[in-house]
């Protein structure tokens, strides 16, 4: 057996099930045989064609699986050992690396994330991992690959912009937009100490998903202004830390308008054309704040510390999962997710 | 009425009931009519004539109560406002306050530990605050006294232990010694977002609290060697952060040793006589580890924060409350609880 | 004598001299006589009905002198001492003091830039200095007026775009505009052990004086695209630090796109309107940027450390007071400062 | 030519000069053939047997050189190119590495220190760098090996100090012992703003360098109490951050003894035995102070910025500099600079 099935992008609007040999081992690489993945907002740009790739490459960047080959140099690991590697993986050799900007690995513009950006990705049967020895992450024993499915990306991500954001025991974190990178950020406050979350978005399923990780405030913004409920809640003082997990103008801009004074916006979106910082609310206003921006942190060691909350059983994010789809199903799988149907937050898909 | 009960040091070995003035407000100062206050580890050190105070004091520092008259220059509170203050009263206003260290107000050798230190404390009806806008925090609608009790000291040292060490999520953290702070910093861990905590002491009725309050594994000191089990828990790697919590040699250096290279010691006990540093487990072992401590950190800003933990739910302190006396039974208090009798964690007093 | 000298707002585009009572002295307060004093860009923006002020108001927020008065309770000063304090004075004992963010004293929308903004300022014979304790520095033996000139604000300012910006030993650092508060930014990376300062701006004065401040290369705006010149110097890697400190679209957008992936973007400028985040320079392109914004920090602690400077030889800000005016002159003061005429970067006025 | 000199260690008290084969690199490897070196204090423990090392290791941990040969997937760098690599060679892969504690690369006993300590060092013609694509940092254009020379090791060691003590613009710092290492760390607090910068030593000629490389004041411990003369020097108040850089019970206590309450101390020295930590000038006296340790900070980013601070000319570390040999004479050399004689501060060793 020399080929397999993979998840390929073959133009704006059509991600495909594809044939492809399966990848070998260079040196310092290995070869992961995928047991599940699962497909990101960012595989939904791609698809769209609102961020660029390569024609023919394979779609995917949250691998969870087992060891079938080690290239030249790789120790410390066996075959059939099963790991997951994070979504952006960095060499630990270069500049950026060696000053721990890990996620800009190789410098601009090609940064650390690799899978299904400019490397083939793993919704596929096998994914090559560059880096092995900086990046494969024993999965601990008694974990499922469902367990640890979200800890290559959203739990890296909404994680880092509670970590980021220098969230304080007894803060007040609002968090706009609950889609599966704003729950994680809404679970992160709550592991950081916040004493109140105020989660925001509309859909009652998320803003419920909201509460089960950790909200104590929810908001749905189809009904009322958030900026004057997160006012109203704080006593006009405004959220300590505020998290942007959308990644459009309203979201960050309503983000800077609860904030009080000297907080801190923790931005995790994407955000597509232009941004606008609204000068009243920023710097001239007096405000100090300050702005910071998250890439999913990834290397061995943190996929390790996130993988331990998970075995801690102190957070279960399995209910996230919401659907769940072979790889032979990816289309349809594309398609749901796309499309935000039936509830969906995250898909399984299992070669 | 100008008198009052107070809890009066008369000399080693003595505190008694004793009758004082009512004491008046000052230009910025603050009556505080006691409701509720406790008994500290540092207040049997006093006892016992192991640190020094003015014959005659009122001692504790850890008051809840109403506001009875406020000073000149006092604004923003009303009389019979529910308040706590911390054990540590800033003034916010000298070089130490301004440059971040509160804790060290007046600069050495006084520092801001005031209450039943360098003037009277609150084990008593009336306790004059000083600095009061710096230092009064209203207490949220709902908690009870016995809910905000440990704010003052206990919440505020044990989690700054857990805070200064530098916990990252997912981290593996050691708390040796699970008395009242012992088990604030177990309790703070777990707020911080550490994966696995484990609890030592011998007592096992704390560490069945620790186990309530958060710890994952519990080490029996008496039993086992902690830091061999600490070792053999982490793979041989050693704790990411150890927290010291007693004030002696052998958990000093067991924190030292169990740490992992890099690691970071948090210390908060207070020790007699001399430590020893144990080379082969610092810097000459080529470890790196960095050593920290923290002094209860005081002013209303905390205050306020630690009580929002306590509204929020996410954590209860009540059951480290196991005895309660009117504070005409102080003398019967300080028996019980200095001699940690009858599994005493901390003792409620009401004038 | 009851009444003094003062340069009074009266209307946008009138700053006049008129005379006012000498202020006293009310609990926690001082009175300072002003020996030297100067006008910031601020005031330049207040003058131009930029920024809103109530008529009647002096201007200024940069005093120098002695005590003339002190109010009850304020201790540890004598009559007659030479003091400095902050542009900004905080109080120390609100929420937003005791939690570091002294800058914003008092919470929004007030903050803690009282002189000249919500209190009389010290363009005038004397000043009233509020939370006196909080603010007053002493002038270290041998420091002359014009020498500490600078503390209260621009060198509190530039040298804090550097400390938040988070220099590292050998970074490079671009600092866009050497106004005034560019160029204590460029002294300030320079304090901070940046190893090539890019200092920018087109009046060849200005960037000659840059040089004599630390900068390493000077950039002529009009001349060269900055952005590209600092890409061609660092080899197409940017700059790890950039300070922004004009307040224009311009100069925040080159900021950002001068930037090393993970870079620093500290944002010093006052800026008017709506300011676009370029996205393509931020976090959709996957950058992860950080901004961060400094209000100048005050309080005597800060001013005591800066003075230290002064005293140190390190850094001789002297040449910055390129032209001196009596009170009496202070309308011809501000008729060259606002329109920089003759070179001008800071001028001395003596009432 | 398959044979080199090299300095080799054949017990306690002889480091002579030996006849080995000419190492080869191996994948991820390179061979620098190196230009200069020198000797480091510690070579001088293990010459004295008090650090032990393998008979027959080459000895020498700082390396300058060119690339004589590249392993297999090592890329973008040129046989011939010139290069410092530092003491310590961080894989950049393993979990201390990617955590950001690459001083302790592969984990406890081993460590990141690895030329001449777990494999052959650079005292040689030839010396072969382990993760060369983490650790080989070209050295810029016009450069000598003498101006790069301090960098993998003293300097590197000597200014994390002084940031790892956290020195604020305008701070105190006292730096205990002025060898080379104490030297660079007063380099390095002058680099990070000190205002007043106290060195320590007893040696004139020390003293006087350290005058030339930023001391302000010094005292001579053999004539004065430095701890009663840097409390002097600050009103009684004490340093900001003591850095300790000799190893020793004395120095150590002293840096605790002249602290400010909540000051730093930054230890650099190997300790030998036990440390007693004096409890009454730490925390029982409530003084929470911090204390951390500094290993020499590797990887060519490091060695990057560095290299970047002597191209700036900031910084003339070549009076360091006070003696040369040809590595043939390298047991002269050793003889000199472990009886420290002729005033000599480090060598030049030339193969």
């Amino acid at each position: 057996m020399t080929n397999m099935n993979a998840a390929v992008f073959t133009g704006p609007g059509r991600i495909v099930l594809g044939r492809k040999p399966i990848p070998r081992a260079g040196p310092g690489e290995a070869i992961v045989k995928i047991t599940m993945t699962t497909i990101c907002g960012t595989d939904v740009h791609i698809l769209k064609g609102e961020y660029p790739v390569a024609d023919g490459l394979t779609i995917g960047h949250e691998p969870v699986g087992t060891i079938a080959e080690l290239g030249a140099g790789v120790t410390g690991y066996t075959i059939g050992q099963r790991v997951v590697a994070g979504a952006i993986c960095p060499c630990g050799q270069c500049f950026s690396c060696l000053d721990g900007h890990q996620a800009q690995c190789g410098g601009h513009p090609i940064g650390g994330w690799r899978f299904g950006n400019t490397i083939d990705g793993c919704q596929a049967e096998y994914v090559r991992v560059p880096f092995a020895m900086a990046n494969l992450a024993p999965i601990p024993d008694g974990l499922s690959d469902e367990q640890v499915l979200m800890c290559p990306d959203i739990m890296s991500t909404g994680f880092g912009g509670a970590e980021n954001g220098g969230i304080r025991i007894g803060d007040t974190v609002a968090v706009f937009a609950q889609g599966p990178i704003g729950l994680c950020a809404t679970a992160g406050a709550r592991l950081r100490g916040a004493s109140r979350i105020i989660a925001v978005d509309k859909l009652p399923e998320r803003l419920a998903m909201a509460r089960r990780l950790g909200a104590d405030h929810v908001i749905d913004y189809s009904a009322r202004d958030p900026v004057e409920e997160i006012l109203r809640l704080t006593d006009g003082q405004g959220a300590d830390v505020a998290i942007e997990a959308l990644g459009t103008q309203q979201t960050f801009e309503s983000c800077l308008r609860c904030l009080r004074p000297g907080g801190t916006l923790s931005s995790l979106g994407v955000y597509s054309g232009k941004l606008t910082l609204p000068i009243d609310a920023f710097a001239a206003g007096l405000g100090d704040h300050r702005i910071v921006t998250t890439l999913c942190p990834g290397g061995k060691e943190r996929m390790r510390r996130l993988m331990n909350i998970v075995a801690s059983g102190r957070l279960d994010l399995k209910p996230l999962v919401t659907h769940r789809f072979r790889l032979e199903q990816i289309e349809e799988a594309y398609e749901l997710f796309a499309n935000q149907r039936d509830g969906v937050l995250k898909v399984a898909v299992v070669p």
